[in-house]
């Protein structure tokens, strides 16, 4: 996220019902664990962080230029323990990039979502890519009353087929919009099922969100996705801010998504700035279930020392790290003998063993101990490292 | 703290009063914001993350090799809101070495906190570095009754002088202990008050205080930190824990510290898993009040484009990423004067602006503007760029 641009902010913990009641839907607020703070207010530790991200942007980054890309990271915290995976807490990390409308920003948080998900680990992945107006621009065409069409949304969300049926059985639809309504879960696969959908739709709303995703579908080819891109205009999501392309991405194990985002235009405006947003979150938590192994950060060189050799081993650590190198030293005087087996505790790429005098004894990974000034091995080391290893 | 070596951990929010009533003094539990959860069993919202960082080095963590270097972010929660600087909530970064005894290790987490508060911005800045057995030595050699020694403890945690010298005006003791206790909170400043200690103390404890002190200042100056260290041997703190050299560091306003931490070898025998311990907590609340203006994050580049420049600069902009720059790809397409201006507005080094066809224009600040291959810009900005970027 760093990479992309993108700025870590922390919000709070404890917010005000009054701004989570500004922001979120009836069953996000009932899932809120609430209190009661010293002054009598109704608090709540947050259950998501797009909100308060939105009320910042909105407030203290008020004099900020838009776009503006933020990143979070931080707990959240639910009364229904079965909504993460049976927590009542989980670790969540996303990004928002606010006051950016369009294609390009669209497909650029879900290449940053995919990018993520490879940093993570995760080798293997899909991302599910919908369109939340293609939904909208039906049921505003479909001429049926208000309760009838939240029924039929509530089926479609359950992906209650049977009761689907039944339910436009008894309405006066004709055979097209009926037969849109039934064969629109399906709409999921490769680019053919944008001309499949267009086929199918006749209202401008539908239309549009079909072309803008097709567009979308083209950038991220452009960022290298094609392969693990798949449309889904079959997509609704049970929250209601969401106001255009729309995603979701899986790891192997295909049942939860780790990544869930989209458009949602409509929110800042709640809180006094207008504007276009998009952005996602990544639940950790699923993440690390599908890491066999985690990966353990890179250690660049273990730094053993022996008597007076300790204050070349303080400096040789700090200039490593002045190169962005990550160095240990030693914290105990050791022989060489077991400096080795040292090193392959702390996991680290090379040993540099300090014994006093002009040179130490530099060991690479699989080569031979060469005996060199430090100051010449921390530039062989500095020299040999790829720039820019903040993984 | 990544490069020294130490991991990320991220230890629960909610934690089990069980776990916290193990770590916590009688103090810090009864500020913990508790309640019962959905089973019944008293949880609290965390109030610090040394106790929850201990279990998880003698619980998952159990067969990792010892020392290990860990390090977490997260909100802490108090239910006195005085705690945190009228806040009921506050943002702390801590990092804790588990398994190391000595001096190295004392003045390794000591000399990670100075760069800690440097990395955050703070420029000036000191170090209070004490010993808590110093104190502990002196209360086992003076004969007072036991409940004697605790208000005498009290009246030289509030600094209540006056008070302290009646409550020994009413006790048994000898002139030289008398002295001691009176001169005690005095004993701060270089390296004479050693000296100065060392001819007032008759115990085995203090004195193996006193002779450690000075190795890890030692260190310290090893370590480039000779100039902002004062020794503070009347240093008292109010959590039990403490066995070792403890400091404190503050920011230009020396009201509160920004930085507290110290030895604990007991904490860890507690979890079942008996190890030394030294480590640190950063209030990020305070820090952020002692920055006039926060440091934004450099961003490398602002990439603008134009038409079918598009294609040309989300690849530009993966590249650069893979070297580990920071790299912002427009959303929308801009005129070449338009695109100044929002690299002023993104904050950013470099402009490269792709306008289609084989060749990009490259802007360095204060350079003119060259027509280049992309690939030859990535290789310039690669190559320009101090390694190890990820400040």
């Amino acid at each position: 996220m760093r990479r992309w641009g993108y700025r870590h902010v922390i919000t709070p913990l404890v917010e005000s019902m009054g701004v989570l009641d500004l922001g979120l839907g009836v069953d996000q607020r009932r899932r809120l664990f609430k209190f009661t703070d010293q002054r009598g207010d109704l608090v709540a530790l947050v259950g998501e962080r797009t909100v308060p991200v939105a009320r910042l942007a909105a407030g203290k980054l008020r004099g900020t230029a838009l776009p503006l890309r933020l990143s979070y990271a931080g707990p959240v915290v639910s009364t229904d323990e079965g909504r993460f995976h049976h927590r009542r807490e989980t670790y969540q990390v996303g990004a928002e990039l606010i006051g950016a409308s369009g294609p390009v920003a669209d497909a650029e948080v879900i290449a940053l979502a995919a990018r993520c998900m490879e940093a993570a680990g995760i080798r293997r992945y899909q991302i599910d890519v919908g369109h939340a107006e293609f939904f909208h621009g039906i049921m505003d065409a479909v001429k049926l009353p208000q309760d009838v069409k939240g029924a039929v949304r509530a089926a479609l969300v359950a992906r209650d087929f049977v009761g689907l049926e039944s339910l436009l059985e008894g309405t006066p639809l004709k055979s097209a919009e009926h037969e849109l309504l039934l064969r629109f879960p399906a709409l999921r696969g490769g680019p053919d099922i944008l001309k499949a959908a267009g086929g199918l739709i006749r209202n401008k709303r539908s239309e549009a969100a079909v072309e803008e995703l097709g567009r979308v579908r083209d950038l991220l080819i452009g960022h290298g996705l094609g392969d693990v891109v798949v449309l889904d205009l079959g997509a609704i999501r049970d929250f209601d801010y969401y106001t255009g392309v729309i995603f979701e991405g899986y790891g192997p194990d295909l049942g939860r998504p780790v990544a869930q985002g989209g458009r949602y235009d409509g929110l800042l405006a709640r809180f006094g700035r207008p504007a276009a947003a998009t952005g996602f979150v990544i639940q950790l938590d699923l993440v690390s279930e599908l890491l066999a192994a985690p990966q353990l950060p890179r250690i660049d060189a273990a730094i053993a020392w022996s008597g007076s050799g300790l204050s070349t081993a303080l400096r040789l650590g700090a200039t490593l790290r002045l190169f962005g190198m990550r160095a240990i030293v030693d914290t105990e005087a050791r022989s060489a003998t077991d400096a080795g087996a040292w090193r392959n505790d702390v996991g680290a790429a090379n040993l540099v063993y300090c014994r006093g005098g002009a040179e130490v004894a530099w060991s690479a990974a699989g080569r031979r101990t060469r005996n060199l000034p430090p100051e010449q091995v921390a530039a062989r080391l500095a020299g040999g490292r790829l720039a820019g290893g903040d993984n």
